[in-house]
């Protein structure tokens, strides 16, 4: 992909203006940020959400344009559309209608001829059912144990964005049952999740749209062998998350019930489905999730109505698209300074990677300038021990540190050198991106700071259900913002379909050396294939 | 940092000549892997370790050229005088002995005049015999009660290579104490891991080499005062592994023992030390940990005798070498086909971004050239389901695949589609791999895969401790040699300090306020830092 070079694809014409205008720029952040008023004019607010990217490296008259460029590709109307159930998913031709699963505004959105408003509401109702007569042991295994631990089995979108709010949860409530996600086919990651769960009080949940993902129903397989071994009856065991008339969603195979999950919401975008809503709700009772729902509800109206200047997820999306389009960086790292969000930025790695990361624009033109880039992270400060020595003297990245003003703990805290670990944790964080932007010279060029090197805060209060909602409405929205923008359709993963067709192929020769070691052989193959094979039926190297 | 030029630095000269012969090749990966012998010509393999190349965008001319490179820099030369104890870390006049704590050959190698294998075997009888107590429960709690778990306060360094490979051991056998990683100073951290202990069974293991660590002494403080709290005695509970003569190295303070590490070993590299071999040998006992560093022993002796055509970290520093500065990918991601190896990935992280992010070469002069790369990653076939999107229709960056011959399940097994689960897991790993590197046409360019995107695979047997060991010792050999041959330290790491001196500033505010809420206030701090500040005492938003 060329680098600052655009030209095919109208997203290039209106990004060639934008870099015209920073050509002749050459500022630097220690510079930018001794303006008073920086901060001010270049942090954003709204209830229980704080943006600040005063440390980006932009000036007014860049903003300015940015917002033009928002403007001109119509991303506002087009989230509005998005948000009342209009073809957005324009390869797939489906509505993209995440944000109605948490919408207490509306009584009614159609589509095709269908309220889906009432649809989501009668599944959350069974959820909030079933969920509760798991807390009132009414529903018990089939040995009469009441449940404790629930397996999610499930993949990709369909565990990530729960695994982040519930590893956040937890840090501030004990789960009335206590979640494992069974993810990977890698029969040791089910090995492994055996050792913790007592079979007799272990649900299981699995989820798959179609009810055809691979990992998935080979992992359920391996699930029923599990309870035939151990006596248990599956229908007493398993409850299935599926779209409604898959084959998963048939009584006579989804065990305590089918909860429907929707063709128009995507894996990475369903967290408030039945996909986060059902495990959620198991693990610390459906008001909680409601109230995340509400969180997520308010970033979703600030998204959709706040002005373009106003916009945080907007202007959030501006910014990333200056950075990897004008600055060329290929990444941004998520660093939260806490650590109950350590799994914040595996599941944006997914939402924003699988959305973005395409070669083509929204009407099939191959695009030249840069759509999604790498998004990693650890917590802070475990990051700065970690790989922060590349942030400050090797190839920069951008990077967006996330504060949480309370901690949950509230206990007795001892202090070091005279103050507290969470402000201990502030301090490390306000200086990180400080020192980021001003760098420092030294004769010696081992220890000198070239600077410069840009950032975002954001803050939210602390890690109640509204704020993780605040924050999971935040990424989906400024993920959306950024296709948009971009030009390019951040609900299709077209990417993920070669790799499906090859192993395929590859499956089918295994299944027929198992079906028939003595005379199969794969010589017939390429030979890296063979040699992978061979190696794998011979059990060494 | 130039992309392409190389002019300053010696490194760079030798760049230049490797990438003029390179700028008139226009191969694609899926005519090169055409040929029959590829495979062959372009892997290696060792007792336990395979390692191919054969799907990375060179032919046999480039390579040639870099081995060429190798000779040049006088890698090896420099590989061997750091494992024979020279001065390699030049901006810190020390040596870097890592190699020596699994040294299974040599009865001496001197340091200063001291035979440093006599102080490690040291060392290492101290860990086995303490373990021995603790595991036969001849050492007690203060109340009397056996240990069943450990938690190890540490960050960086101190912990990343230690979680690694317990992480991965825990799949294959029971440990006999559980350990638990206090690494953050967030207080949530520390909340949420005494819920998982109880305290008058539990270990707390204190790792700082200069005991001066800010987040490591805060958290001991907070545990000094939970012990006390549960009244509990701290001498009874505590153990510390830190440099002779630190303040930690005190029998008033160092609870149950003070177990050294060496100046000569940096955090990153510290895993064979007593960082890694205390909590392991606590975890599995000593014998594991010993057949651990059997297996990294085993690759320092190929790291260091192979020729270079043969030899497996060497080649592979190339190969990362030629991404970053030829082929220009700004990152590359770890990918083991493995949910035991989930924490490797944050490791190498750690590893190869903090020696090799640097901005000058060993002897002061700021380069042109790459030198670290970001490194992340995730198991697969999860990330299949991530953020693989991105890796095959968006911005290219290497992959390195790591397949596992045999899983640890041993137990009944489902077949779904004909074919077991781990057989799945490597039809993908293939599959991926031969996705990447081949591509596919289609006329809708929303179904188009360009291809031609690079990846190794290593192999392994298993998920033995000599196999863990292998894997460690490998990411350590190849992260040295791309310093060697990049010409960076890969050693010292000025890039935090500047983050640390600002962090003091802000912390002195903090006590001040602490110590005097009502007249103190951060008016004249910048207002970015009042803001923070501001906001942190006022507790919200």
């Amino acid at each position: 992909m060329a680098r600052g070079k655009f030209s095919t694809c109208n997203t290039c014409q209106n990004l060639n203006r934008l870099s015209k205008t920073f050509e002749d720029k050459k500022f630097h952040l220690k510079n930018l940020i001794q303006n008073k008023n920086r901060l001010e004019k270049f942090s954003l607010k709204q209830e229980g959400f704080f943006y600040d990217f005063s440390k980006q490296r932009i000036d007014d008259i860049l903003l300015h344009e940015l917002f033009d460029l928002a403007r001109e590709t119509r991303a506002k109307e087009l989230f509005s559309k998005m948000a009342s159930g209009k073809i957005v998913n324009v390869t797939e031709n489906r509505a993209a209608l995440h944000t109605a699963t948490r919408d207490f505004t509306h009584d009614t959105i159609l589509l095709d001829d269908i309220n889906i408003i009432s649809e989501i509401k009668q599944v959350n109702k069974e959820i909030k059912k079933i969920s509760r007569k798991v807390h009132n042991k009414e529903l018990k295994g089939s040995t009469g144990k009441p449940f404790t631990d629930a397996v999610i089995i499930g993949i990709g979108g369909s565990y990530l964005g729960c695994e982040f709010v519930y590893t956040a949860l937890k840090h501030s409530m004990d789960p009335l049952i206590n979640l494992h996600f069974l993810t990977n086919v890698d029969i040791d990651n089910f090995g492994q999740i055996i050792k913790s769960i007592d079979p007799e009080t272990c649900l299981w949940v699995v989820i798959s749209k179609s009810y055809t993902t691979t990992e998935t129903l080979a992992n359920l397989n391996q699930t029923l062998l599990f309870l035939k071994n151990h006596h248990l009856e599956p229908s007493k065991h398993l409850m299935t998350i599926t779209a409604k008339g898959s084959p998963g969603d048939d009584p006579s195979t989804s065990g305590l019930g089918a909860f429907h999950m929707f063709d128009f919401i995507g894996g990475r975008y369903s967290v408030t489905s039945a996909v986060g809503g059902l495990p959620l709700s198991l693990a610390f009772g459906f008001d909680i999730f409601s109230r995340f729902l509400k969180g997520c509800h308010d970033m979703d109206l600030h998204a959709l109505n706040a002005p373009e200047e106003k916009n945080i997820p907007l202007t959030a999306a501006l910014i990333s698209i200056w950075n990897s389009n004008f600055l060329h960086y290929p990444a941004q790292a998520i660093i939260p300074y806490c650590s109950a969000l350590s799994k914040l930025a595996p599941h944006v790695q997914q939402l924003s990677m699988e959305s973005l990361g395409k070669g083509v624009t929204s009407d099939g033109k191959m695009t030249d300038h840069q759509t999604g880039v790498i998004i990693f992270g650890e917590p802070g400060t475990n990051a700065q021990h970690s790989f922060f020595q590349l942030a400050h003297q090797g190839s920069p990245f951008p990077i967006e540190f996330i504060g949480v003003v309370k901690p949950v703990y509230n206990k007795d805290q001892a202090k070091s050198k005279g103050i507290y670990n969470h402000q201990e944790l502030w301090a490390n964080m306000i200086a990180q991106a400080k020192a980021l932007a001003i760098g420092k010279d030294h004769e010696n060029k081992a220890k000198l700071f070239t600077g410069n090197r840009p950032s975002s805060t954001i803050l939210i209060n602390d890690l109640s259900p509204e704020s993780m909602g605040l924050l999971l409405a935040f990424y989906e929205a400024r993920t959306v913002y950024e296709g948009f923008i971009l030009g390019v359709n951040p609900f299709d993963q077209f990417g993920v379909e070669l790799g499906k067709v090859l192993t395929s192929d590859i499956r089918d020769q295994i299944r027929k050396k198992n079906n028939d070691d003595k005379t199969v052989d794969f010589n017939s193959l390429d030979p890296a294939t063979k040699f992978y094979l061979d190696t794998l039926f011979k059990g060494s190297l």
